[in-house]
């Protein structure tokens, strides 16, 4: 399984403030919870994703013979310490919100409870799961709320960051509404259905255009979807014309055409008219080549007569906002509300809840951020997850989180609905939060 | 090893059309290149770097039962295909820019010649491991560029995008000139000098930050750096003055402080000659927190005595540019140039060199990109890199690559040194090739 690390992969701080907690004994419960910080301005809400893989995570987490013989050889390490670490598990507690929760700045989406030293050393890799599976899923619920009714695929893998973002975002981009994906490894480790056409290379490497798209057609069984753009799109098409009989007569259907460069809108509607006339009409047209939703909104607010879109790099990377302000930090520590001041970064202490209120006709309506003890109006969206290093549940389904999305994207406000970012939903601060805050600062020292 | 992906790590397309190609018989030689079609606004060259784990890939690229099994299951092979598949092997020649060389838009950066369903499955894969540690190593040789003789280390693993990525990001960013990463994994995988400080959730866990400093510093064998900026940061320089003599007694030398948030150059102002005065001059100062070359030169300019520089989140994901057109095409098919004409994305045909002429002084003049057998002059940059799928050298040492970068960055064009992007770097087409495209333009149908 890809997804199953080395605890090794963290930041070293995290094991020389654990040295320091060893050696001090420090080892009572802290309370972390991690959160974004601020929205891109890119961003009105974002979509919680990646809890499965933080759970594996968690749950999995231990040290290697290896990696315990390579701490003690970097010179960085006493004996004891890295002696501790062999017995090292993670037994805390989780509480966290379903993944395809709709969630906005400052709430957070997982609180760890734990000893210390367990808390603080999966703080790398928990944000680096939560953090590229929440940036994508939403930014592909963008694209999902783009083009309603449309086959939206997932074709990033070649310029996502790394093998890793590739199976993650195909699995993201799945739970926000995709039809699928690409990338054949997804398919196989997450079950998600797997989209394919054809690239120029095989239209190059024959002589004829027509007599690529014939033996393509030919090899595969069933449908085939055939990328039309490699020289002339217009003519392309009307091959297909006098191509598509033939191939029926071998029992293989022309389900799809691919189109990849040049004036899109134009070249669909055209391409549109030419197989409508000449009898494919259930032929279907796919639009690819650096999409991403305004592109699409454009395209469909002109009519181009696309039914679905193939889209990659700018999702695969959110090109428009490739990061997310997503931390995790310390809010209690040995029964104490902790807070960080520093310039620009302050945290809301304490043990917090997001209340959320919907109107009548379930429809969002504003969040309140509280204390956990001081219950709210509203649903209490973190959940618990995992009780002293066990599962509460077994892996949730991607169809029900598939379905959560769709009910939570229809909830949204209409601005929010329509892309748009502004203004931001409202979340209230409680009144006790803020009062707790401002006792911490005239505290600490 | 991370690493070591499934084969079906790729898109579905390469596979369909390897079931044509197999079908059809079409397994005569096929030149792929792979290149960028144009730098990014906000880049005036790129690194190439991601040779060494693509080789890796090459080599070890096979089908496992598993695999073969799930493609049976998914309907969509036929049972010839997929035996073929189980002797599937990539047994291909390659020739590449050693890894830290300099290049720019439309030069190849690797070619593959091999039987054409060798040489297309691997394009996915290829591009996903080169576009990412070329991305990163070009982006880290600017912060490289804009802080001459500070001392910079890599941060980025919490918000890189996933697993691979951070490693991998590591690794390009050391290829480039940093001192090394947080990232302890990519130490002990790479060998990559590993650098850590502490977290603001260590100074919140103990009620007083002097005892944090204290016990931290205790903790750790040698010298430590202390993070200062969690409450008030000149409050917390002037407690290490007081500090310091304590932990001297004790063996353990302050070697740094750690700025995080707030107003950097005038802390850093405020910081420096609070140290000075206490008598620690010889503590240095990094600073962290959204940073960039931009910034960072920025700082510089004003003067800010930093000694280093934390860079994470705007690095590993490459913010101001998070992709690059990279993109592997079809030069050559059974002896005949071929070419891409898709409007907007039309390639050069052929298989070709770069060719680098440099002044008599070793500085950066022009390319020429010309074809393989019609030599010019310059020194030509591909070089022979695996053989029938034998790699023809071991793998390159860091340090090699290292040096070749700083070499080259010494040679850059003067505006490319100071992270200008215009005017682009002059790269000659030759008329030849010029030729050859429009023939086959007048031909091709």
């Amino acid at each position: 399984m890809p997804m199953a690390y080395s605890v090794l992969l963290t930041d070293l701080y995290q094991l020389t403030m654990l040295q320091t907690y060893h050696a001090a004994r420090m080892q009572e419960m802290a309370v972390f919870e991690l959160f974004v910080r601020r929205l891109p301005d890119e961003r009105g809400f974002l979509l919680a994703a990646g809890l499965e893989q933080a759970l594996d995570y968690l749950e999995s987490l231990h040290f290697t013979a290896a990696e315990l013989d390579w701490l003690t050889d970097c010179g960085r390490f006493n004996p004891a310490f890295v002696a501790w670490l062999e017995a090292f598990r993670f037994a805390g507690d989780v509480d966290a919100l379903p993944e395809g929760t709709v969630f906005f700045a400052n709430e957070p989406i997982l609180r760890v409870i734990a000893p210390l030293p367990q808390a603080q050393l999966v703080e790398s890799r928990l944000i680096n799961l939560l953090h590229y599976q929440t940036l994508i899923a939403s930014k592909a619920a963008r694209c999902v709320l783009a083009a309603p009714g449309k086959v939206l695929v997932d074709f990033g893998m070649r310029r996502a960051h790394g093998a890793e973002a590739a199976l993650l975002a195909a699995r993201a981009n799945y739970l926000s509404g995709f039809a699928g994906t690409a990338t054949v490894l997804a398919g196989m480790q997450f079950g998600i259905p797997v989209f394919g056409t054809m690239a120029h290379s095989l239209i190059q490497a024959y002589d004829r255009e027509e007599e690529a798209f014939e033996q393509f057609a030919a090899a595969q069984p069933g449908n085939v979807t055939l990328l039309i753009d490699t020289y002339d799109t217009e003519a392309a098409a009307r091959k297909l014309i006098q191509l598509a009989p033939r191939l029926q007569e071998r029992g293989v259907m022309i389900r799809g055409v691919r189109l990849d460069s040049g004036d899109l809108a134009e070249h669909a509607r055209q391409v549109r008219r030419i197989l409508d006339e000449g009898g494919l009409r259930q032929v279907t047209i796919l639009g690819s080549g650096d999409l991403d939703e305004r592109r699409i909104a454009e395209l469909l607010a002109v009519g181009a007569p696309f039914d679905g879109f193939g889209i990659g790099t700018r999702l695969d990377a959110s090109t428009d906002a490739p990061t997310l302000d997503m931390v995790y930090k310390l809010q209690e520590y040995a029964g104490k509300p902790r807070r960080k001041r520093s310039e620009g970064k302050a945290t809301w202490p304490g043990r917090k809840q997001i209340y959320r209120r919907m109107t009548d006709d379930r429809a969002f309506m504003s969040d309140g951020l509280g204390l956990e003890d001081a219950p709210q109006p509203g649903e209490p969206l973190l959940q618990p997850v995992m009780r002293e290093g066990q599962r509460l549940v077994l892996p949730e389904p991607l169809s029900a989180i598939r379905e959560r999305v769709q009910q939570q994207l229809a909830a949204l406000p209409s601005t929010l609905r329509a892309n748009r970012n502004e203004p931001p939903y409202p979340v209230e601060i409680a009144p006790e939060l803020q009062e707790m805050a401002a006792r911490l600062d005239r505290e600490t020292h």
